[in-house]
């Protein structure tokens, strides 16, 4: 595996998955291999658990880690092609990239979408530039429309419930800022793959691309998509059709108790951070299994670069 | 110990003084002990010797340490329960403080008082929702009102230098802008629970919370206090009365070397960082068992850690 | 070697490029020197190339890293003598200093020309202030006046190249701020040092301190110096004369294609970050040997570490 930007980057997801889960219950059985590798996390944006987990699964691996948030330590990247730096940008991401990529053995990297321009996020620029230009391989930390370590992670979780062809509700949720679709986008992707049975409940106005609803069945009613739904996955996301709007109050999306009743005793999911009573009310976070999901973020991270480690 | 955040933590405080003396002399001696484990150490606010101290003790032990600046790595936090976030919170500390406890086996966290609201610092309600929601111990970095591994280190110096019971002048010094109580608090609690003789001197209206005051004599003669002390500590501290004021001109309480003649060839100690000329002269902290203070602090983190990972 | 900070640090330059190449070759073959040794990486200035390079090189050897981005973690430090500090400044560099010199075993530290005040940046105050108090050795990571670290990279690459006695041209480059004079300072002090035959192109008014002229031509004709060269050293940097100004339109000093066609199939060269089409064309940037360096920059920082941790 030369990068991990999403589930079509993976051979055999279900393996993968796999390899996880032994690597869950054995964390440290594999650290000879990480011996004298080094990966590099760069940060565009900020992060909490993608910053820890990963750092934590290169560690069980015997890797070492470097952290660069570059926008902090460092200075601004020009990404366009051809043009006279005479602006605020310091240095290209052609030279950035290809540099740390000599200090390294694997590149982490996390940016988000802009939100101001639909083509260019959808065009993963920045995501692209670094696979570009990278001599080793690079794993998506969350790009601008997917975030495949919370997918992979979020596809261990329901893995491990042992449901074998689990029924899978997910849900649009309020926020008080556009977000990117990347979370919502990236698990339809992950979830279609495995075949599993998935309806999304969202208001109008608020599909995701086309491309990430292959095998999905799309309803306005949350409703009928929680109706007997083994797993509930809440997400906020910004329109695509009317590109990063959040237009008009839409608090009756919010996940209640009441609402978890019509599933066939759903577990409710998130990626984190969730913002209690907006995304869901306190009684559903506190009975989900978002921890396990945050948890599983450790060996979605490890099975990647135990790929790359041993396959580059 | 499941947590270290007071002297009251400790079962036997010379005891542990005793085990980070021996870290002193053998440090690399008990590096099995932290292999496989990581610390993780979360900043509120900014640190150099605790951030750097206790990543040395970790590393001393055999450690991984992940650190993270949650202001400049992440997002606010939420401390409030059955809040609808829809303000500049993006994540609750439960769901925070639960997942980065997933990552690691020691949490450390550094925190400060707000000096806004007396009761709010003083329920140290941001350590202990810290505490309250983290699966795996919790080593205070200092907190609202407390700094213990501080006082640790400072307990480590006074009883490295052999004084049965030696005679401690605390003072409180003059200052540019309001500081937190912990400092001092702290100090005066755990020398206290040492049964060493303490006579501190402060300016009329900065008397520690009363119970900070067990076991300590007070004046408001500077140099009553110094009068045959063994150990002059100083810092400066805002009102606790007149909750985080710090009123009129103090400067006459900087201590000076004339000052110091009054002791018994005194000690000055102080945690540092320290304005000079302000809490005291250039030559008082030339002179100054600071140095010593600040590199016991590596055996104090060590030695509560040590403990953690034997204990849990 | 106590200290790192120019070319007159080191005793034999020639020796350290092939130390330099030797760990190239083999860069864990050193491994065990490191253990339980540890660089405390200080940056007052911000870092991608030094920073990730300087880490690898630590965990080549077996070192434990701890970085410190003094500004975002820390606070203010003080540098004047004997002054009142109810400023800004919370600590002196006297205690900061001192202080992580009793948490590692050898301190990189970063620092800038304020470009303000001539004599205080020519007299390197806050490197001083480094290797003043610390009490163990200190590496320059970029100071005021010299990179040494980058210098060192330089001539490895160069001396890499097998010709015996290269010419080499340094050019001075368009900017749009004014940069310190650190990196072309430096390399024409290192490259006089190996008795390579220099010459130096740069309009008037931009000649270095007198100093850095040893052994080296110089005219104000670009085409002059590139004539024949093997290599071509750019870089942008503000006068020293009219110190710290960056006057006037010289567009016309970026390195073309067209130039480079002057010199024996010269080999372009810069220490990055880099502004394309403005210090230099696309394809000159594309076929140089910038990569080059920057990956000598670990086994740069690797072989004047290794040295240190040998003889000390």
């Amino acid at each position: 595996m030369k990068q991990f930007t999403s589930v079509h980057d993976v051979a055999d997801p279900k393996k993968l998955v796999e390899s996880a889960l032994e690597l869950k219950a054995s964390p440290y059985a594999h650290k000879a291999l990480g011996k004298n590798k080094t990966v590099c996390l760069i940060f565009l944006n900020p992060s909490l658990r993608t910053r820890l987990s990963t750092q934590k699964a290169a560690m069980n691996l015997g890797m070492e880690v470097m952290v660069f948030d570059i926008n902090e330590d460092g200075w601004k990247l020009e990404f366009e092609d051809g043009v006279v730096m005479n602006g605020d940008k310091a240095e290209h991401v052609k030279e950035a990239v290809r540099v740390v990529s000599l200090y390294c053995d694997i590149i982490g990297v996390r940016t988000f979408a802009g939100l101001q321009n639909r083509e260019e996020d959808y065009a993963e620029r920045i995501l692209n530039q670094f696979i570009q230009h990278s001599s080793v391989p690079v794993v998506s930390l969350e790009s601008a429309i997917r975030h495949p370590l919370q997918s992979l992670a979020d596809m261990i979780t329901i893995y491990e419930s042992g449901i074998v062809r689990p029924k899978i509700a997910v849900t649009w949720a309020p926020h008080v800022k556009p977000l990117p679709q990347a979370v919502g986008n990236s698990f339809l992707e992950w979830a279609a793959a495995f075949g599993w049975d998935i309806t999304l409940a969202n208001p109008k106005g608020y599909n995701p691309a086309p491309e990430f609803l292959r095998g999905v069945k799309v309803t306005h009613e949350q409703a009928e998509a929680l109706d007997g739904a083994d797993f509930v996955y809440a997400k906020s996301w910004s329109s695509y059709d009317r590109y990063g709007k959040l237009p008009g109050d839409n608090a009756d999306w919010t996940v209640t108790q009441e609402k978890m009743s019509l599933t066939n005793n759903g577990k409710f999911m998130h990626c984190l951070p969730l913002r209690r009573n907006l995304v869901a009310s306190d009684s559903v976070v506190d009975n989900s299994i978002v921890l396990k999901q945050a948890e599983n973020r450790i060996f979605a991270a490890q099975s990647v670069m135990k790929e790359m480690l041993e396959n580059n």
